[in-house]
């Protein structure tokens, strides 16, 4: 075996002893150490953010942009946040041993299901730090151990992180491998990761379109992906208009550079000509930029053409593409072809039409008369969230700490025995 | 594009089209398209049962196994419970359009989630033909387009199945791409099947572990594997010992060859040489093959040795390993290490212990005071079962039209914006 293989084989080896105890932990004891995750961190932000510097020093000296800069850096503010997240995570309810689908059989064999921790998850991750206290606080609250995969400009940061947590942990009572940090950036240590599959149970891969298509392809490893958001709006011939245009300028406009925000509005033909001018307008005025199709530029000239591309595109960013639709069925023909099954609405008054549309959209989240950025789980009060599926499988939209965990099935008898 | 990845791509769009008419085909459409299944199945018996003729007798030719020809064959009886087990399938609740999780968020958001069809589902399976009729059943009844590649001795038994069924679900106004066959047994078609993640939302391996190693190593759709069976009995030393001899035989005995039936025998030392002399007498009595442990063959000198292998192993026979362990800790040890996380059950008078066993042993289905045996969707009420997993994510233990159906979130308003 080579050095970085036994390494990672290693991490495996104590994640998975460490899955067997938090398995049984109470929440009280998995409280207790996130409580001392928060002390812990709070004492060390000087020594933390000492780690950071380095950090931002060599990625200054990368070459990395001020945006990428910033979201490595952590600043008191950051540190702060951090700590009131892992405090908000000890304040949900913990899922683990929820006992639901009960049933007495014919035989007399009682029966239910209870939700219990996955095991052992891989997060992959790249530049945010805080990732790795997000992601720590709610895989140990849900008796989960993790293992991290970082990114590279922010190992320094990551290590003194990881570190001050599994020692946290240690002190209070629960195994210091619960929680613990890929060591290195060489890439081989994912790969071994991926394949190792009867020390992980799942793989979550957190970033880019390249990072997460990289994982899948190597991975023998459930994965629970996001791709990205392609989230449309389709504003119907019997929307509120006057609503459709707030639903829009929110779902664009509030937070652009978001998976929830809305890349496509959207409209009947039907009311295109009424609903587009002032529409429009407003968008421009918000510093929107307007790409649509041949109808909707006949209505405003001086919208770009849209490309085929646009309609496939997540701009995360003031733009937007606009196309006038012959009814509904075309709405839901465009949302199944170019969509990426995260969040789309519909604003409409018809109550039959708004049914329609949720049955047939096969998105995470299909919502009605309501903006696409409420798809978010501390907003649906799941607590927080370790991200957003647009798989379907095990988890869909937001996942959290119930999403963390799966279940087994209990069978109590009383010396039954099949015939 | 070979011919073949063509071909492939083909079935993947014809599938997703049908998937996106499934998706809102109630109850009462689904079960009429099932009835004419049925009928179509009934009245074309003859058919299907020359092309039976043709592979069993290729697969004589190429020196197949009594048991595998007997496997391949569709006689009368065969037929007949392929068809009964259709109208069974018409029987059981649509899990589609379930509504759960139902709450009002502070904002008036009313949220929900609802279950609907996973999409399209490629299920790849070896020699039994039936697999072709029982998994295109479930799959349509749950809303969900099949891509069917079942093994090589069976192409043409599953290519007269397939065609008929396709045809019966047209004739009721359901698309007829809602089941297809792969018309090859090229390896290239699986290799692009495993691939075509657009069109394919879930994978379903059935047979052995060489299929499901391939299928998991090479797929990027996500798959929901079943690999063996090591079910364990553990014979606490607060067992009824009466009790404990019915279940552990019963576990071994009433069906060897399935995934279900116990391998191993855990026995406290406390009762070992209590328990032990009249039990293995009792197996060896019916048939079975016993190895054991030192601490075990001290008791019965003529149980053969076990060594670490046997602990590994499925025998999937009248074949049972037998170990003597210090206390349940060691039980529980002995699971975690060589189990497969498929079925295991303790015996004991101790509820303490009986919750302790159920809380710490990670395996799909925990069972007190009961045969192994009962792991089985059908006895669990699922009423029919596409498989049993030993995977955590989605489902676990036996898979039923639940499970073959995820969720989408619902979110209505009348305008809430986010702030």
């Amino acid at each position: 075996m080579s050095g970085i293989k036994e390494m990672v084989h290693l991490l495996g080896k104590g994640a998975r002893e460490a899955a067997t105890v938090l398995v049984s932990a109470t929440a009280e004891e998995k409280n207790k150490a996130l409580e001392a995750v928060a002390v812990t961190l709070e004492e060390n932000t000087a020594g933390i953010q000492a780690q950071n510097e380095k950090d931002l020093a060599k990625g200054a000296e990368n070459g990395l942009s001020t945006a990428m800069l910033d979201r490595l850096r952590l600043n008191d503010k950051r540190m702060k946040s951090m700590i009131e997240g892992v405090r908000q995570i000890m304040k949900l309810n913990d899922p683990v041993g929820r006992v639901y689908d009960e049933r007495i059989l014919p035989n007399g064999l009682k029966i239910y299901r209870m939700r219990v921790p996955i095991g052992v998850i891989g997060i992959i991750y790249e530049s945010r730090p805080n990732v790795t206290v997000d992601a720590s606080a709610l895989t140990l609250k849900s008796g989960n151990a993790v293992i991290l995969r970082g990114g590279s400009e922010a190992i320094n940061s990551n290590l003194a992180l990881a570190k001050v947590m599994a020692d946290a942990i240690a002190s209070a009572g629960l195994p210091a491998s619960s929680v613990q940090l890929v060591p290195t950036t060489d890439r081989e240590a994912v790969g071994e990761m991926l394949k190792m599959d009867d020390r992980i149970d799942l793989i979550i891969p957190r970033g880019g379109e390249a990072l997460i298509r990289r994982v899948v392809e190597n991975s023998t490893i459930p994965v629970i992906k996001h791709y990205n958001g392609i989230c449309h709006v389709y504003v119907d011939s019997e929307a509120d208009l006057n609503m459709a245009g707030e639903i829009t300028f929110n779902a664009k406009v509030q937070r652009p550079g978001v998976c929830n925000a809305a890349e496509t509005l959207l409209v009947d033909q039907a009311i295109a000509e009424k609903f587009l001018p002032k529409m429009l307008e407003r968008l421009r005025k918000a510093g929107v930029r307007l790409k649509g199709c041949e109808r909707t530029r006949q209505i405003d000239k001086s919208v770009e053409e849209a490309t085929e591309q646009d309609w496939n595109t997540e701009y995360l960013d003031l733009m937007l593409s606009v196309r006038v639709v012959d009814h509904m069925e075309s709405a839901i023909e465009h949302i199944e072809r170019h969509g990426s099954r995260h969040t789309d609405a519909i604003v409409t008054e018809n109550q039959e039409k708004a049914l329609e549309f949720i049955k047939r959209v096969d998105s995470s989240s299909v919502m009605v008369n309501t903006s696409t950025r409420f798809s978010d789980g501390a907003q649906y009060g799941l607590g927080a969230e370790i991200g957003i599926s647009t798989d379907k499988l095990h988890a869909r939209g937001p996942m959290g700490l119930e999403e963390l965990t799966t279940y087994k099935w209990v069978v109590l008898g009383n010396g039954q025995l099949r015939e």
